[in-house]
């Protein structure tokens, strides 16, 4: 029988290691985002995207660029904008201006919007302990760390 | 200076230590889901839902029910459909009748569709690969047995 020289075979091994984990970590987060979209929406009458934006716009008390909420989320500018406006619309976010620049302006959650996002953050937070259960939190770090680590390697290329 | 008890604390920490894995993960999965968006556009002109859409009839030679592959996917029947619908013109897959019965039809890749996705998955293990260098393929082993191991207990929930 003729078959590959072990190192080819060995880093054909840990080629599909590596693919495996992909896929795994692919359908934990399209579970769990299913279950987030789902209670969001039962709960709360709100889209994952919006959750999203309010979440960006509640680390940043000073206000965020549309540019620099897209970038935080990797999703397109189009659709920021429309969760931007609706959330103008709804008393959660404001629009300011900034040292006189009219062109460009900064998106900020109002004290309505912090207190609705405080509520889902908290909701949140409960689900997914919940469906991280089975792991310890000693895991959870020790997850954490890895993917911290690998990712911080090509985050400049994405 | 009056503080949370102990236990209290150390649950507060786990919680938190578990938000913050959801977070990366989820982070870490956008992060990849669009370099694969990008490539498979740039070098294929196919988009990531019809890359899973073939991904999931490769594994099923005898073809799948469109609600298998809406199962296996995570996403809504109407998406599925136009795809197929899409791969079915591009000769990519065929729709067939089995055991006579006329109303449910079974989706099957072609040999040419079998072809053209031998090359994608070829190219997409590559890029994983590429991204997920910095992990050793025993890293990448342990992190998918985590995955798995909580995967499993709430699978029937989501």
């Amino acid at each position: 029988m003729v078959s590959a020289p072990l190192p080819a075979r060995a880093r054909e091994a840990d080629s599909k290691a590596r693919l495996r984990l992909w896929i795994r970590l692919l359908r934990a987060s399209r579970l769990i985002e299913g279950v987030a979209r789902e209670r969001l929406k039962a709960q709360f009458n709100a889209t994952l995207p919006r959750f999203d934006v309010m979440a960006a716009l509640d680390r940043k008390p000073d206000g965020m660029l549309m540019s620099e909420i897209s970038r935080f989320l990797m999703v397109s500018n189009g659709n920021v904008t429309g969760i931007v406006d609706r959330l103008v619309g709804d008393g959660l976010a404001v629009r300011s201006q900034r040292n006189g620049d009219r062109r460009t302006s900064f998106i900020s959650l109002t004290r309505k919007g912090r207190a609705a996002f405080a509520q889902m953050a908290a909701a949140h937070e409960v689900w997914v302990n919940e469906l991280f259960g089975a792991l310890s939190a000693r895991d959870a770090e020790q997850l954490s760390a890895k993917l911290k680590s690998f990712r911080s390697d090509w985050e400049s290329e994405a």
